[in-house]
């Protein structure tokens, strides 16, 4: 299992919408997430940022995350209109990957 | 079962102190986390600042971190002229907690 952290920034005038569709997720894209080999995925806001974590239990992570793309289409255009990816995030990064520092089970 | 995300901001000249002693971290800070009803603590950085995700297992937080507090007094003392809360953080809180916005198993 791999931990990931991830953040990106959230525009102001679309957070509300994007709490208020994060509360009642979609029913197809959760079971997407099940199903790219995705647990324990939550998303954490305060002061113009969110922060996401999750543990991935798959074997090809890249696979995973382009078939993940593919089924939450119509989700992420929906979503990813509220985000801005943060400054130093490279050129086809969206949620910018953070760096592990500390970790006890 | 209660999952918590949190923020802090960390001061660029001690980045390097603060990953150094957390790549190693001290035994009895572990058993300390542990002790306190800490789960599956996480902490990733990515510019200038820190994330942290954890999951409490206790029945009495406020009591359990006033315990951590104490029992990691020392550790703290090294990590937290480290840090600098976010603007938004309260007065009396150091790390600042995040909402949730989102979660799947």
């Amino acid at each position: 299992m791999k931990r990931y952290g991830k953040v990106i920034k959230i525009k102001p005038d679309k957070l509300d919408y994007y709490k208020k569709i994060h509360a009642n997720p979609w029913p197809e894209v959760v079971t997407a997430i099940y199903e790219c080999n995705v647990r324990n995925f939550s998303i954490y806001y305060r002061d113009g940022y969110l922060f996401s974590y999750y543990e991935y239990i798959g074997k090809d992570y890249d696979a995973d995350m382009k078939k993940l793309s593919k089924l939450t289409k119509d989700w992420l255009q929906e979503t990813d209109p509220c985000q801005t990816p943060v400054e130093s995030a490279k050129k086809d990064e969206w949620w910018a990957e953070m760096e592990e520092v500390f970790h006890t089970d």
